[in-house]
């Protein structure tokens, strides 16, 4: 339903634009000259309030006065003006609306007001619009270019999505010289109406739309985000920046669209958990979207490299190793065949180096041809194919020598030299090229002609190829299923209420694991226990040895305490140690006596809830190691099987649930198990607002929760 | 010594050249082109057998026929040729060459052979070269280019040392756009004569290069280069990058330059060891050089930026901060003063956002002069600086309008618009430039021309200011000064040999633990036992509990193989545990009682010897977490104190080295201290091959080392 508002208001027919004038030091007037002058073919209305003419269109001093109902209506007037503009096409049945404009929730109070103000006509008139406080859109299928910057003639397919109007408009030229070019853009400035994941819906369905590129400050519907682009991904690479997650970038999206922005650890789980490739630069931004957009999805990890020259050749190899692809050794056969292409010494093996030899059929088509008829790589990555560029660049030198030929005729003669101009190789692999020159060269032309991407540094190309990989990866991702969810357990929320009528915030810690026990998950069996008869009688039930533990919710950090005492092997021993409790505590507490975990592999894992984000699952390395490591992950509940087991396998000591120093491997499915169980009790329970499972001991190879904390509130 | 003889070499009054001919086809004849066009004021002698002129440069058939004695020799003739030439030259007098020429080393038996050759005949002419297998070398300050490709007029202030030819030659079209130029490069090639290391002591007391860049595929001489860097780092930065660690890296360069690769981790701990700033791209080699080279050290980590648009500002915020640096809110007082200069509600607390104001003097001058009067930052960071770039982008959208007025027209009138034109900010603190236009635009032209670096991506910029951050700290670094090395101890000495006479390759665990004891590093208090009632002695004499290991050299994985029983707290348990261990043993062997450490902290420390890097000395986290997480750190022995101390904040998990989870901060000193002195032991035993300390925990806040491996070999 959304979506096909969003499709009209791409591919509007006709077009009415306010705030455009004959003056070009008026913003509107580059809208307008933007969509004249990029080819637009519909209708285009300016309304002005007296010149009869605006930059050769009829206008019209009012939305009443055009001859049709326009589709579209693009707003760049001083914002006081704006919601009686919107009402005014709104009356008249325009149904979709751009609003430049900026001054907005961005500016503060008054401006949420008028925000409000506008959000309000259109759900009053049944309208949606992208603003206000944004450059405006791009439709390269239908020629619509409603930024103020010049957009490429030719169609392009990376769709991009913009939290910065700079990143749609600004970057045209710069990128049309490297040969990007966007399918689709919208700059969503304030998001008042149509959100970025509304237009993420839409590029998902877009045809034309073969990648999608999202520069991220901070996102106002995380959910429905998570939800579309777990969809998506599956079917189209997604791409995205988030820039908001430190201080000062979230200071600096504040005041620039009123974005919301949230730590940095629960994007980065966000992205993952969606199938989203993450970036951390503009340049990557555009650039491994763009390589998504255009290449073919490699059916392996393994790259073949030809190059002319040795440095840039180890560079891009060490690059694909760093980032976990391949550069294989060719084998014997192979090599043979390449080497009748080669100078005697040069290199074979991969990378193929072909040194100062300058056959560019050779370099440019034979060899990779040769490489993948033989399968001896999934993807190409060439670094130094030139022809003109380095003529260009060397001519001076050579001037005096040429006698009257111009440079222009030295460049004439190469490029209309068949026996030398590159035909590109006729192979169904990613192909990526990396080259100090650009546009200027024949070669690196053709291969930006053909939307070959085209990287200035030899490490970037390689880092190209390891996103079709990763990309790959995620085409493989199970389907994720929400599952119903259980109703809630009469005994459980009992508790809950219980603990919440006599106002306390936590559970203690033999009540949370009960509860977690409740639901499946794995905890110490243990007992509580109010005098000592009582401990050591529960004690000889568990078998020794055996931990006590204070137990009271208002305690924390009970073993800096003195108030948790393990490896009790004797009833002895549990007596001295509720003795010890009893001493430790400023007041007398009941106990708890557990079995004793023993195990050097800790884990931790837990939930918290965000505003933006909901209830979150975490899990990590644990024990002294989790705070000063911080090797944790997240994920939004509720996870499925398959999210939980790739939680598992992300954080960055994965290898400790692995065999290891004797140790069995952990068994994955009951951790896997933990984390879905967590995530179903915190959906199920919407009162618990915190839950920390800190430490997890894996005993042979299971995981035990040994702590538990369970904080809950009052809500609704 | 070595660097005048360098400076010789790159500072020639004469030149001759063979393998320079009237044909452009041959390579020589491009290099001889570069040394006349580029403005080479000394005599060129080109060497020819049978033409008399070549390019316009009256030639010679042999050494002997040149009127003077040149000062340096290029070889660009086929290697079988070079012997002979070399010598003819070194007859003359000649004392530098460089040998262009391939098929040497890097092509196998016969190239090596042949590479001595050259290398026997320098020694006897007392020559230096560079080379084989290069691209040549460029020297700015005498105009003097000996590469393949032009280089810019204007010297420039970048010194650069590349194992591939490429990043000296093919690059510099590509550089010069973006302004970056070289002092003096040298591509080193073979080094068959002329190391890099040669080079980066003469660029160390060159005055035109304020910075060095190296391109390293492997060092040949670590040991030099780490005592050169470290000095001249101090005064001078180096950047580096290094592509020989992964495994197709290291297969690539040897087949480019026979440079011989080692594992990353060495030389990451090399770089940081000698103060070189470690990049991982050749961009970032460039830029980040540039930005060194040109820039002043700031004198504090506080940023601030100044930008047209809220994205790029955000992404420039958030990565500045990522990187350690602090974009601060400025303060009220300032953001009254850069108000002034503001649309109404653009962000003025850092980011600056001009939005769409274009006063270039507000944007570019006044209102970074602000900031710095103000001490509101450290460094200034500019987006969006632009005119005439996005004039010209404009122009085809705007040609309507302007009637006869061409582009040209435009530019000039822009151009010669004083009111408008840039003029920089007259501030003594860093100004990096990040923008979407080049040299096709005024603003960045004068940027360029004024030798600020521009970047392609706002985020590095960012990352550019966070190296000049990085580099200022290690200005402050101590001096390294070598001790006097001790004189090995008689008994350890003894301990060793005695081994090493029966044939053994390693202490066992007691006198491994003896020997370390006797240099004065902490391990348990322990002693050997032979009878169970021996072993029950010591333990009453050490004190409950104590540990009991089967103690044998041969004995690998003890813990796993039940040979090692902790916490052992009666003299019961004592009998128990012999019994235990020499049941689990195959024959009767000896055990170590020692106190039992408890602690939850572990690390570890360790010594390898490494063919090219000699002594390592590595520190790290230990126990479980140690093969798992993999968070160790290098450096080459022997260790100052202070370096003893970066190393222990170099690892990711130094915060465990804190006060934390209730345990006191570790004692740095006595951590340091026992990685200096096992860096002493290692220097005063060749003998020992290894050295393996793992665990060492933390016993209240000092090391304890738990377990010892001490492997040793004869040597000599």
């Amino acid at each position: 339903m959304s979506t096909s508002q969003i499709r009209a208001l791409m591919t509007p027919r006709s077009i009415a634009i306010a705030g455009a004038s004959n003056n070009i030091k008026k913003m509107g007037s580059h809208h307008l000259l933007s969509i004249i002058n990029d080819g637009f073919k519909g209708e285009i209305y300016p309304i002005h309030p007296k010149d009869p003419v605006i930059l050769g269109k009829k206008a019209y001093k009012t939305a009443k006065d055009i001859p049709e109902v326009p589709d579209l209506v693009i707003l760049v007037v001083p914002s006081v003006h704006i919601p009686d503009l919107l009402e005014d096409f709104g009356k008249q049945g325009t149904r979709s609306a751009i609003i430049i404009t900026a001054g907005f929730k961005e500016t503060g109070e008054d401006g949420v007001i008028l925000e409000n103000r506008i959000k309000e006509i259109a759900d009053t008139y049944g309208m949606r619009f992208v603003g206000p406080n944004c450059i405006g859109i791009i439709n390269s299928e239908i020629s619509l270019n409603t930024t103020v910057q010049p957009m490429p003639v030719k169609p392009g397919w990376l769709g991009m999505i913009s939290q910065s109007g700079t990143y749609v408009a600004q970057t045209l030229t710069y990128l049309e010289k490297r040969g990007i070019r966007f399918s689709k853009a919208v700059s969503v400035g304030n998001e008042a109406n149509i959100s970025l994941t509304d237009i993420l819906e839409y590029l998902g369905n877009d045809e034309q739309t073969r990648a999608i590129a999202l520069y991220i400050e901070g996102l106002k519907d995380v959910r429905r985000f998570l939800d579309a682009a777990r969809q998506i991904s599956k079917k189209k690479p997604i791409v995205a920046q988030y820039t908001g997650g430190s201080k000062a970038g979230a200071r600096s999206s504040l005041g620039h669209t009123g974005a919301m922005a949230g730590p940095d650890y629960l994007y980065e789980g966000l992205f993952k958990q969606a199938g989203v490739i993450r970036v951390h630069t503009v340049q990557d931004l555009y650039w491994i979207g763009w390589t998504l957009a255009t290449q073919p999805v490699p059916k392996g990890n393994r790259v073949g490299i030809v190059t002319n020259s040795g440095g840039p050749g180890s560079a891009i190899a060490n690059e694909c190793e760093k980032n976990g692809l391949d550069v294989p050794v060719f084998s014997e056969s192979l090599q043979r065949k390449l080497r009748e292409y080669l100078e005697p010494h040069a290199p074979c093996g991969n990378p193929v180096d072909f040194t100062f030899s300058m056959d560019i059929k050779n370099f440019g088509t034979t060899v990779p041809e040769r490489i993948i008829q033989e399968n001896g790589a999934d993807g190409i990555i060439f670094h130094g194919l030139m022809q003109t560029g380095i003529a260009k660049a060397k001519f001076p030198h050579l001037k005096s020598l040429l006698g009257d030929i111009s440079m222009d005729d030295v460049i004439r003669f190469m490029e209309a030299e068949p026996r030398t101009s590159l035909t590109l190789p006729d192979i169904d692999v990613p192909i990526l090229v990396s080259s100090f020159y650009g546009e200027e060269d024949n070669c690196i032309r053709k291969c930006l002609d053909n939307d070959i991407p085209v990287f200035t540094t030899p490490e970037r190309a390689a880092q190209g190829m390891a996103a079709l990989v990763q990309y790959r990866k995620i085409t493989g991702r199970k389907d994720f299923k929400a599952g119903e969810l259980p109703a809630p357990l009469p005994e459980a929320s009992r508790m809950i209420d219980e603990h919440l009528k006599t106002g306390q915030k936590a559970l203690n810690e033999f009540e949370a694991k009960k509860l977690l026990k409740m639901y499946g998950l794995p905890v110490t069996r243990e007992f509580m226990a109010i005098t000592e008869e009582e401990a050591v009688h529960r004690a000889d039930e568990l078998g020794y040895p055996v931990v006590l533990k204070g137990c009271d919710a208002d305690i924390l950090h009970k073993t800096e305490k003195g108030l948790v005492l393990l490896n009790l092997d004797s009833p002895k021993k549990v007596k001295k140690a509720f003795e010890a409790v009893n001493n430790a505590s400023e007041f007398p507490i009941p106990v708890i006596v557990s079995e004793m975990i023993t195990g050097s592999r800790e884990f931790m894992a837990g939930m918290v809830r965000d505003n933006r984000f909901g209830s979150c699952i975490l899990f990590g390395l644990g024990g002294v190691f989790a705070e000063v490591l911080k090797d944790t992950t997240f994920r939004l509940a509720p996870l499925s099987s398959a999210e939980a087991r790739e939680m598992i396998a992300d954080i960055k000591g994965a290898a400790l649930l692995e065999e290891t120093r004797g140790m069995p491997a952990v068994n994955k499915d009951a951790m896997a198990s933990l984390l879905f169980r967590l995530s179903l009790v915190s959906a199920i329970h919407p009162e618990i607002s915190e839950i920390d499972l800190n430490p997890i001991i894996i005993r042979d190879d299971k995981p035990v929760i040994v702590d538990a904390l369970v904080a809950i509130r009052r809500i609704g």
